[in-house]
């Protein structure tokens, strides 16, 4: 673990207010960062919940086609609560989320990320958004900022593609991974003339764990030449992979961090989400070159072990700043954290 | 129910030998269909599994990248057999395959397709394709056929591309849609500029049951703008759909027979595979103008309703002819039958 001793947060919930005074915010997570106008951007998720409760009801919460919340009240008896963040109808199966996600810009005011100031908000309108948008990752490409986020609703956990210049303005290019594929990162430049992209398919059948893949694309809008980078190989990465922020390049390769959660049917799993990082090859991708042998970063630091869920870093925004590399993470799905390695060492550490 | 009376079988496992001596065919079926030379052509799957028995040792094939079929022996106590074509591994649920699967050429000698002759085979080869290639499905673009089949590896099952002049040699053209995806059938024309594909996304976070979408490429090999498209609505398609031949082109617009399954936690679900229609509109291939309000087919034949596989009609080629339909199905995941339909009668018969 080689985690530096600066790590801190930088963003709670209570620092928000609601998008819908209705609504109460129960986490500010996940954040794609950025670099515009000199200072770091972070492009957040916003998730909340209704205040409001009633006897023997369950508030199920989503988003109309007019960007609206609305509640909808069902008995709470007929659904299975299990998992607090997606709870099923006993009836057939049926997954609804029990808080809804949007985005929201903030400004960092300071070199050191000490203040930040809050800026545009991205309300999911679109039908593929009808349960939330999550998890926004940021890639510059050619001095525009492309954003790929995960679009929840009733068809399932899809990827679309926005775009913007300035955090001001955004323009949605609709579903570029259909469902279930989330942790979706853009590669800041073409390889061999085409842009690519590392997902995170997840498919029903159990043939394997979930895998990190890379896809080909000649204009951004439409991936193909799919292939399987990493599965979790050691214990802490075993149940689940998936991308974090946008790969960075390095001297030999492509920097690219992603978390790793242990498989919760194995002996002693501890069920966390660490963080892990990888060095995939220049010119082929697909192809890794070395790994991290143990976690570069796990959940220690109390906003990292409590929260919505616990025991969860959760990597989504990487800042090149000279020979060190600030990352914002989500912790505990309620936070956001940063935290700096030096680049070197974190290189170093690979095998 | 519109189905002909002149449903018939016209290929059975027993026709064929085995790509590998140490194997037996158990299932020819689900074949892409096309014309070509002026006679109907069938790329079919042909399932095969391990002839070799030994006691408490379950035999599971593969392939590996040179083509040839290996098969690896596991403790029989160690896996759960619940399903006859997926097992799983109790320790940690992974899946394997029971039989593997590749396509072969079938050329019709005569118009009513009463005697065919077998062509090529299409070996899996491809480190995506280590559990077997399977339902191909065949598109006549521009004068060259379009192959789209699933590719089964320990990665999950996701569909892969394939072309040919001739059914003689066919050209890979790789991952075009990543796992869990199947039924994927290209559309024979551009729409407003770009290619077209009904594909069905398979995730595992249950926000719905399997659902038919639309996809969109500029070249056939990256896909994107992806929109969903119909999902089951009556008992008999409530579990699972999927698309079943590529669409024609009809008067009103583009007519796609698709296979439905109820929802097998359904009470009285009688777990049948059958066959519906649907119209989608011409220009937007996403809006479904007119369906099937009850099956165009049921497995009802002996051939249909006894397998390896029972109670399945699973459609995959559609060749026009005249005011006639010609559908080509596998039946109960073992054989391949072809019954014809009335053009008008089956479009009449959507509402």
């Amino acid at each position: 673990m080689i985690e530096r001793c600066c790590k801190r947060v930088i963003l709670r919930p209570e620092h928000l207010v609601p998008a819908d005074k209705r609504f109460e915010v129960i986490g500010v997570f996940n954040p794609g960062a950025a670099q515009c106008g000199g200072r770091d951007v972070l492009l957040v998720r916003v998730a909340e919940r209704p205040c409001e409760t009633r006897p023997g009801l369950l508030a199920l919460p989503r988003y109309e086609l007019s960007g609206d919340a609305v509640i909808d009240w069902f008995p709470t008896a007929e659904w299975d609560l299990t998992d607090s963040r997606v709870v099923r109808r006993r009836s057939d199966g049926l997954a609804r989320l029990t808080s809804i996600s949007h985005l929201r810009v903030f400004r960092a005011g300071d070199d050191d990320g000490a203040s930040w100031t809050e800026g545009q908000s991205f309300l999911p309108d679109a039908p593929e958004e009808e349960f939330g948008a999550e998890d926004p990752r940021v890639t510059e490409i050619q001095g525009r900022f492309w954003i790929t986020y995960v679009a929840v609703s009733r068809h399932g956990a899809a990827t679309s593609l926005a775009s913007t210049d300035d955090f001001e303005t955004f323009v949605r290019h609709g579903v570029i991974f259909c469902p279930e594929n989330k942790d979706v990162v853009l590669f800041p430049a073409q390889i061999d003339g085409q842009y690519a992209a590392l997902h995170r398919p997840t498919g029903g059948s159990r043939f394997s764990s979930p895998e990190i893949w890379l896809a080909r694309s000649p204009d951004l809008f439409h991936w193909g030449r799919h292939e399987p980078v990493l599965s979790g190989c050691a214990p802490w990465e075993a149940g689940r992979v998936g991308s974090g922020p946008p790969p960075i390049r390095v001297e030999n390769g492509w920097l690219a961090v992603y978390h790793g959660a242990g498989d919760p049917r194995a002996p002693g799993s501890v069920g966390e989400y660490c963080a892990g990082a990888v060095l995939l090859d220049h010119c082929d991708p697909s192809r890794v070159l070395r790994r991290s042998p143990e976690p570069i970063m796990r959940p220690t630091a109390d906003f990292e072990r409590t929260g919505f869920v616990g025991d969860v870093v959760f990597p989504t925004g990487l800042i090149e700043r000279g020979d060190k590399l600030r990352m914002y993470y989500g912790s505990a799905d309620s936070n956001i954290g940063s935290v700096e390695f030096c680049r070197e060492e974190l290189l170093a550490s690979l095998c």
